[in-house]
């Protein structure tokens, strides 16, 4: 029997952005797969089976999925946001590419969701309206060094940054560094756009000057949006942060 | 009466991908305003009013979408995949910043959509599983030396890079100069992802070293990804691409 692996993307939090898509493969599923805060998020039903795990266990996971695939199961597993963007994809891929097991029958997908960077852009207006880049500011598994230069880089490219995972416990300086240079390298004062817990009960969104930015704005549910050049503000109802569509150097 | 005005995503072009905060947004409006090949996309009640416009008029979408809402309407603004991402919602913010109307008391809000970036990636791995950037490669509202500096930069960034707009019957060869420049500058022969129709009937998918693509094989209809020096191909049920979590330089 011919098991299948789907990976997809529950979006940000909220019921209302999951895709009709993943909803059927999440119901179709005879098992689900993921780390707990995510599973939490799913209604099982009484015959599913429900496989949850700690943070940071991305390729257990993904050895667990392949294990019960080769069972004849059909595992779905779930990521936040979208499964592409620093989440299960890539790592699910990374064990794919190494493991000794034959998974050359199963089927694997993926689905895409709202990525955080989308559902964030979206409640503060249209910073990513021109050429932007989106960087995970954790060093784990890459040098600071290769981080330094990209933000040194991107900032001379005038391009937005978006920063995923800006800050942690383990990690209490990576955006204090980054706004450093940033401080260094920028010729103006940019925007910079906190976005903390999107589309959550605690959802909470902050519009700063890069002056007046500090790295504790930020935390481990926060992704930092930093304007280009010519990003703007525009106030009416609410205030709105956007990025034209034309550049004039 | 005070009208609002909903700038909505509606995915790359399948029912199933669309949420249901956009389905709701959509059921409630009694205008919706778009390029006709986003609103026919659309079942509208019939006494919904439907404004379709043809493609490069978002200027005067924005502007009729604050003269509805003047009027008391609640208004949809429909965009292709993200409203966000090189679609309505700068232009609109655009118009609302230099317009005399006063807008004050209209409820404006943007619902995001699933982009054809994470649409184009899920369907053949996870290329974007580490850092990357997104340009819009269109000269008709920046000048070629700023997309030229800006491919430079981020093939040093060793970013993975994503080409919207690629090419068109009016700029027939930026995506031949932009290959031109990745061939002078890399120093390693990358995969070229090109996505076309991504989630239409005419899907179709190919990959690419960067020495066998050609500008030909990608037309407007194409997303474009570029891998970084470490992304890869694993061949198991079907050929995927992804990059790795990890880098080491």
């Amino acid at each position: 029997m011919k098991g299948s692996i789907t990976i997809v993307g529950l979006g940000p939090g909220s019921e209302k952005l999951i895709s009709s898509e993943v909803q059927d493969a999440i119901s179709n599923a005879s098992d689900i797969v993921g780390y707990k805060n995510y599973v939490n998020r799913i209604a099982p039903r009484t015959e599913q089976n429900i496989h949850s795990s700690d943070n940071k266990f991305e390729i257990s996971r993904a050895e667990l999925a392949v294990k019960l695939a080769l069972d004849g199961k059909r595992v779905v597993v779930v990521s936040s946001g979208d499964p592409g963007i620093f989440a299960m994809s890539s790592a699910f891929f990374e064990y794919i590419d190494k493991t000794e097991e034959n998974v050359d029958d199963i089927e694997i997908n993926v689905l895409p969701g709202i990525s955080s960077l989308l559902a964030a852009s979206s409640r503060i207006g249209a910073p990513l309206g021109h050429d932007f880049c989106v960087i995970n500011l954790s060093d784990n598994l890459k040098p600071w060094k290769i981080l330094e230069k990209r933000i040194i880089l991107a900032i001379q490219s005038d391009f937005v940054v978006v920063f995923f995972n800006p800050r942690s416990k383990a990690r209490p300086d990576t955006l204090k560094n980054a706004f450093k240079i940033f401080k260094k390298y920028s010729h103006c004062d940019r925007l910079v756009f906190f976005a903390r817990s999107v589309y959550r009960k605690n959802e909470d969104l902050k519009i700063v000057k890069l002056s007046e930015a500090s790295h504790e704005m930020a935390d481990m549910n926060t992704l930092v949006i930093i304007g280009s050049s010519v990003s703007k503000l525009v106030s009416k109802n609410k205030t709105f942060f956007y990025t034209p569509r034309y550049y004039k150097p």
